[in-house]
C-alpha cells in the first residue's frame, strides 16, 4: 500500500480487533468505567472501550439514563480536591501542586471519553452521545455539567484547525451525499435528481467540513450558486428551468444555504470560518468573482410582526419597507439584532444588502417571513469594520437602499401612528 | 479534484491567507494575544494567530523566554475566579454555574493554544513551543503550569483514536524518510543506503504513527526484523551479509528498535499502543508468525554494576547472570524496576525472555550493558496477567531460563559475599 | 499536492489548453484529419485533435455518415503499397522493409486515432464513435474495415493488463453509480434505493473493471451476492425481507448478474478474466467461502422450446427437466450449445450445477425461459479440465442431478414420442 | 477501501495468483507459447504468461537470444497469407475479408506481446525485454522485425493520452526519487543530498511521464530552475550558493536537463508533449512567469570543429561566434541542423536565443563544447511559425543578437581563409 493510499485507508477503515478480549459480558457498567480508567486500561483498555461504546449503542430509555447519571454522579466533581489542591498549589506553586490541581478540575468522566476514543469510529459515538445527552437535558438538568465536559472536550477536538474543508459534488460518496439530503436545513432535497441539481451543474458549488476521525460525517455545509448579479428569490436561484452558467461567466458567489449536520456539536461554531475559506478559495479558483452575497431567510419577521400587532401588506414595496425596518431596528434585551440569521452573518462583518419581496414562496418561506428574503453582502473591504462595529455596540451594517427602506417603514409607523394605527 | 484526493490535498497543503490582514507588525505579543482571545478573534483571529507563530518563530533566548513568561504570569489562574465559581456551583449545581466553574480554572493561555491551532501547521508549531518550553524548564521551574496546561491540551489532541498508524518503505515520501533518519535513536541510521536496508528487504518491517495535522511527521516509530527463531545478536540483525527471507517464511518478529520523534510531545506515551496495533496487523497479514519479541537494550546495566561496586566479568555466562540479576531484582525506591526499558515493556505485559552476551558490541552498546541485550517477549496468551501482576505489585514476568540466570547470579553473589567480594 | 494524490488528480481532472490555437473553425474535416496525421501534428496537434473530437460530438446523422465514410474513404487501405512493400520485404528482410510493410497495411485512420487520442477524455469519445458506427454499419456494410480497425486499436489499449478491478459500493462516486443503474442489463435497478440494496449490505458485493483513462467509466460490473447455500431463485435473492448475513458466515459467493456497459468495445471480452478476478479476490478476503456459483437466466429456452413445437409444462420439475434437455443437448451448427449464457460459463470452465423452476418470475425472466433459471458452478478443481473439454469438443461439464433431470427429459420426449406427442 | 484509494492500490499493487497453475515448468518456450495464443490461453493464460516471464527474466545470451529467434522465425508474418487475404478482400470488401486481412498481417509475436501483457507488472518487463533485443540487433539484424513489432505495439500502449505527467518533488517516494538520479543523464545527480537540491528548494522543479501500468517507472523527466533573466551558466544555476528565490517572485522558467528512462521505449517520443504541458502547468500556476527557455548542452561543436579543422579559441566571444556558426549553419545531408539537441528543440518550435560561454566546465561540457551553452527559447507567440518553418525548409529560428555572431563567424573565417587559416 502506498503512503498515502494507506494513510487514507487507515484513516477511513481502520479495524482494531484485540488480541485480549477478557470476559466483558458479565461486566457491570460501573466495573467496566472503572476498568477503562485503571491502570489496566493502558493494556486491555480497547476491547473494553469498544464493549461500553457497543453496549451503550444498544441502550433506550431509563437504561441510557442510568448511564448519564453514573456520569454525573459518579463520575463529577470533586470540590474538596480542588479546594485542596488549589490551596497546596497557592501555597507553593509548582509543576506538581499545578498537576494536582489540573487533575482535580477535570472530572473523572472527561478521561473516560478520551479513552473511549481510543477506537475507531468512537468519536463519532460519542457525538452521538451527547445528542442523546442535549435530548434528555431538558428534563434532567441535572445533567448539564456532563454536557458541559463533553462541550468542553469536543471543542479541542473539533478544533478548527484539525477541520478540513472539501468540495461536495457529484464524485463525492454516496454515503456522504445522502447525509447532504438528510441534513439539509433551510431548502430541503427532495431526491436524488434533486441533489444532483444542487452540486452537478457548472454554476453550483458545495462545501462542507469533515473531520479526519469522521470521514463520512459532514460537520456543516454550504450550498452556493454562481450568478450573474445579485438573484432576488430562490425560486429563480433553484429553478430547473435557468440557464446554466459557465463557472468562468460567473460574478457572484451565492451562499443560499448553510446547514449544521451534528446535533451533538452544538455550541461549537463552524459556520463563521466555513464561509470565510469557502469565499477565499471561490476567490483563488474564479477570479471573475466579484460579489459574496447571501440569500438569507428571515425567520423571525412573522412572529415579530404578529407581536408587535401588525399585518404584512399585500404591497412587495411595504413588504420590503417592513422587513428591512425588522433587520435593522428590532431588537433583543441586550441589545442584539432580533434575527437570530442576521445575528449570524452581521457578527461575521457582514452588511444587510438588499431585501426582496416574493423571494421564497414555498409554504416555509412564506410562514416565517411572508415569502421576504435578504442579502448580507461580505464585502472584504468592509467586514473587519462591520465586525468592529457589530461586536462592540452591536451596530448593524447596511446598505444606503436598505437603510432608505427601512426610514420609509418609519415614516409610515409614524404616520400610522398618527392616524391610529398599530405601531411597526 | 475528487473527494478522497481532495481530503488529502487540504490536510497536507492547505494554505490559509486571510483577506483581512490588519496592521499587525506593530502591535506587541500581549495586544496580538489580547486579540486572538477577544471578539473579533472569531473574524480576524487567523491572520493575528498566523502572525503570532511567525513572530515566535524568529524569537530566541530572552525573547522567547519572554513570551513564556507572558504566559506564566498574564494568562495563568485565577485562584479567585476558581473559589467563587467553585461555590456557586456547590450553592447551586446548574449548567451554567458549572460552565462559569469550568471556564475560571482553564487559564487564557489553553484557549489561546485553541485559537493559535486554527491555522494550518499550527499544530506542529505548537508541538515545537512546547520542545522549547521543557528546554527551557530546569532553569525556569515557573514556567512548570504553563508546560502542564499544554501538555493537558496534547493530550486530549493526540488521543490515540487520533492517530494513524502507517507502514514506512521504499514507497514513503522521502521528507519522511529522512526524518526517520534523523529520529532514530537506538541504532543509528548512517545514511540512505542504510535507511533501504532497514525499510525495503521482504524481512523488514517499520511503522510509525502520526497525526493528520501533521502528517510529514511522524510521531514514534518502530523497526521490526522478521525471522527464523529468536535472534541474540543486533549484528546478525543488521548484517548486510545475511541471507534475506520471505516474510511468508519467517516465524518471529522482532522489535528492535522504538524510537520517539516528538520531544515536544514528551510525556504523552504512543509506545504500548503502536506495539500492541503492529503486532495486531503483522499477525494478521502474515500468519506465520507465532513469535513477537524484542532485542532490547539494557541501558542502565553498566551504571547501576559501577554502583553497586562490581565490574563486568568476561566470561559470557557471568555476563548474562549479571543482566538477569539486575532486570529481574535491581529496583528503584518504588518497588519497580531500575531499568527504564524494562519498566516500559513489563508495563505493556511483557516478559523477559532472553539476555544475551556480545549482542551490542557498537560503543554504545559496550558502555551501556557490556553488550549484553534482552529480548522481551510478547506473549498474548500471558499479557493480560503480566501487566496485572507488574501493575498491581511491580512483580517481574520472566521465563524460566532467565530466572535460573538470575538465580545463578544470587548464589555467585552469595559466594562472593562469603568470600569478601562486594555484593552484587 | 502529493505524489499518489497527483497521479489520481492528473488522470481524472487533467485540461489541457493548447497555448497554439490555430484558426480551426474555417477548415473541412479532411483538412483538420490531414493537420493532425501531417509534421506538425507533433506540434499543434492537441488543439486540433481537440477540434476534431469537439466537432464530430456535434454532428448527426448525414454528417456523422460523411465522416466515417472519410475513414473508409479517404484513409483506408492501399492495396498496392502492401504488395510492392511485402515484396521489398520478402526480396531483403531487414529493419527497414518491414517497417515500411507495416507502415502500408496499418490504414492511416488507425493513427489518426491515435493521434486523437492524446487529448484528455479522448478515448471515451473514440469508444462513443465505434459505437455510433456500429449503429450505423448494418446500413453501410462499406463501414466495416473502419470499425475493424477501431476495434484492432481497442484490443491494444483495453489490453486486460491495463485494467483496474475496483469493488463497487455505498462509498463509491455518485457519477459511477449512476452508471451502474444505467447499464445494468439483467435485473434492473429502479432507483438509488434498489441500487443500495445490491451494494451496501454485508453480503452484497460489486466489482466493475474500469480503464484508467475512462475513470468514471465502468466497462463491466458484476454484482455478487454471499449466501450460506446455493440459492435457487432471484426473489430471494433480491427480496427486501430477506435476513442479512455476516459476510464472514457465507459459504457460496452468487455472481448473479454480469452487465457489459460500453457498447463500443464490443467483441473485446472483459467477462472471463473479471470473473476469475473477483473469485481469486473474495477468496482471498473471505476464506469461508467454498463454492462460486451463479444463478443465470436462460435466454434461448422459450424460443428453442417454441422452434421445437413443445409448449412449457405448469410442472416444475418437468420444466426443470426441459431446461437441463435444453442446456445439455440443444446445439447450434457448429456443435456449441445454442444458449449464449451457458456458451460464455461452460467457456469459462464452468459446469451446469443445477435448474431451479420459478426462481425469476419478473415477466422478463417468465418470458425467456419460463422462469427456469440455471446455477452454474465454477469448481476450482474441475476448471481447467472442464474447459479443455468445451474448447476441444464442445463438452457440456454438468452435475449428476442435471444429468438425471436431462435424461429423465429425454425419457419422456420418447415417450411423448411412442405416444404421438411432439419431440422435446 | 475506498473508491479512488482502491483505484491505486489496485494499480499499484495487484497481485494475481491464479488457482490454475497447470504444470508448466516442464513445457519448452516453444509449447508455453503456443498454450498463451491457443484457446485455453482464455483460461488459464495468466498463469502461463506469467511462467514465461519469469523464465524470460532468468535467462541470459544464448538462450535470449534463442527466445529472440523463436519470435522472429516462428511467429513472424506469413507473406503468403498475406497475399491471399489481400486478394480475398480487394475481391469482396466486406468485415470478414477485411478482418481476415488484419489477421493475417499481425504476426503471432504481437498477439504474444498482448497476451503476456495481462499479468501485473508485465508491461515494464516487455519494455525490458525490448531493452534486450536493441542490444542484441547489432549483431543480429535478423531480429529487426520483431523490434518494429514491440514498437508498433508500445506506440499504442504508450500513446500520449496515456501518459499521465507528475511532478516529482521531495515527497515523492524515494523508489520513484532513487530512478531519478539512476536516470538523470545531462547533469549527473551525485548522491541524495544533491537530488534535493534539484527538487526541494522553491525555485526548482521537476516533472516526469508516468504510465499508469508502470507507476514507479519515470518514462521521462525535465528538471525545470525558476530564474530572475535568462541564466548563462549550468554552474551558477546549480550552486549551492545562490539565493533561494521564491517562486511567485521569478519570471523566467529554465529547462535545463531532460532525461528519457526507458531505453525500451526507443524511438517512441514523448519530449515535445513533456515541454509542452510543463509550460502550460507552470503558466497556469505561476502567473508572473513570462519567458520558457532551455539551457542547453551543444553535444556535436567540438567534433564538428575538429572534423572542419578548428580548434576553439580562448576567447568567450569567439567561442560564442563559433557556437552560433554552428548552430545556424552546419547541416547533416538532408538539410538538418547538424546538432541532435538543435534538432529537438528546433522541430518543437524553439529558436536559438543566446549562446554563452563557460556556460557548463564539467570536463564532459569542456569535452562536447568547449564550456559553451545554448538557450533555446519557447515564445509562445512564435512557436507555430518557428515549427512551420523548420518542418518545411529545416529554417533555423534564431534571436538577432545570436545571428549576428553568426554574421561575426563567417566573416572571421572569410578573413581566416583570405588569411590563410582553415575555414571555420
Amino acid at each position: 500500500m502506498s503512503f498515502f493510499a494507506g494513510l487514507l485507508s487507515t484513516v477511513f477503515e481502520r479495524r482494531y480487533r484485540s488480541p485480549l478480549e477478557p470476559d466483558l459480558e458479565g461486566r457491570s457498567m460501573p466495573e467496566l468505567c472503572a476498568a477503562v480508567l485503571g491502570r489496566s486500561g493502558e493494556v486491555s483498555g480497547a476491547a473494553t472501550a469498544r464493549h461500553i461504546l457497543d453496549r451503550y449503542a444498544r441502550m433506550e430509555g431509563d437504561e441510557r439514563l442510568g448511564f448519564f447519571k453514573l456520569l454525573a454522579e459518579e463520575m463529577g466533581l470533586d470540590a474538596e480536591a480542588v479546594r485542596r489542591t488549589l490551596a497546596a498549589f497557592e501555597t507553593e506553586p509548582s509543576s506538581e501542586t499545578y498537576r494536582a490541581f489540573s487533575a482535580a478540575v477535570e472530572p473523572k468522566r472527561q478521561e473516560l471519553a478520551r479513552r473511549l476514543n481510543q477506537v475507531p469510529g468512537a468519536t463519532a459515538q460519542l457525538v452521538q452521545m451527547r445528542r442523546d445527552l442535549l435530548d434528555a437535558l431538558p428534563m434532567h438538568p441535572d445533567l448539564g455539567p456532563v454536557d458541559q465536559d463533553l462541550r468542553h472536550l469536543f471543542s479541542s477536538w473539533f478544533n478548527r484547525g484539525f477541520l478540513v474543508l472539501l468540495p461536495i459534488n457529484w464524485e463525492s460518496p454516496a454515503e456522504v451525499l445522502e447525509k447532504i439530503i438528510a441534513y439539509e436545513a433551510v431548502h430541503a432535497i427532495d431526491s436524488w435528481e434533486d441533489l444532483r441539481r444542487r452540486v452537478q451543474p457548472s454554476d453550483r458549488r458545495c462545501f462542507a467540513y469533515f473531520h479526519p476521525a469522521m470521514p463520512n460525517e459532514p460537520l456543516i455545509f454550504v450550498e452556493v450558486a454562481l450568478t450573474k448579479g445579485v438573484p432576488g428569490s430562490v425560486q429563480a436561484l433553484l429553478s430547473d428551468a435557468r440557464d446554466e452558467l459557465a463557472a468562468e461567466d460567473a460574478d457572484t458567489a451565492v451562499f443560499y444555504s448553510i446547514s449544521n449536520c451534528q446535533a451533538g456539536l452544538a455550541g461549537i461554531s463552524f459556520g463563521n470560518s466555513l464561509i470565510k475559506q469557502v469565499v477565499a478559495d471561490l476567490s483563488r479558483d474564479l477570479p471573475g468573482l466579484e460579489t459574496f452575497v447571501t440569500l438569507s431567510p428571515i425567520p423571525g419577521l412573522m412572529d415579530w410582526m404578529q407581536e408587535v400587532g401588525r399585518v404584512m401588506s399585500d404591497d412587495p414595496e411595504q413588504q420590503r419597507q417592513c422587513a428591512a425596518h425588522y433587520l435593522l431596528q428590532a431588537k433583543r434585551a441586550n441589545g442584539s439584532p432580533r434575527d437570530p440569521v442576521a445575528r449570524f452573518h452581521l457578527g461575521n462583518g457582514a452588511l444587510v444588502h438588499d431585501v426582496h419581496a416574493s423571494a421564497d414562496v414555498s409554504p416555509n418561506g412564506m410562514a416565517q417571513s411572508g415569502g421576504v428574503m435578504v442579502n448580507y453582502l461580505y464585502d472584504r473591504a468592509r467586514i473587519a469594520q462591520n465586525h468592529e462595529g457589530y461586536a462592540g455596540a452591536y451596530e448593524v451594517a447596511a446598505s444606503a437602499s436598505v437603510q432608505a427602506l427601512a426610514a420609509a417603514a418609519d415614516r409610515a409607523s409614524d404616520q400610522g401612528h398618527r392616524d391610529g394605527e398599530p405601531s411597526l
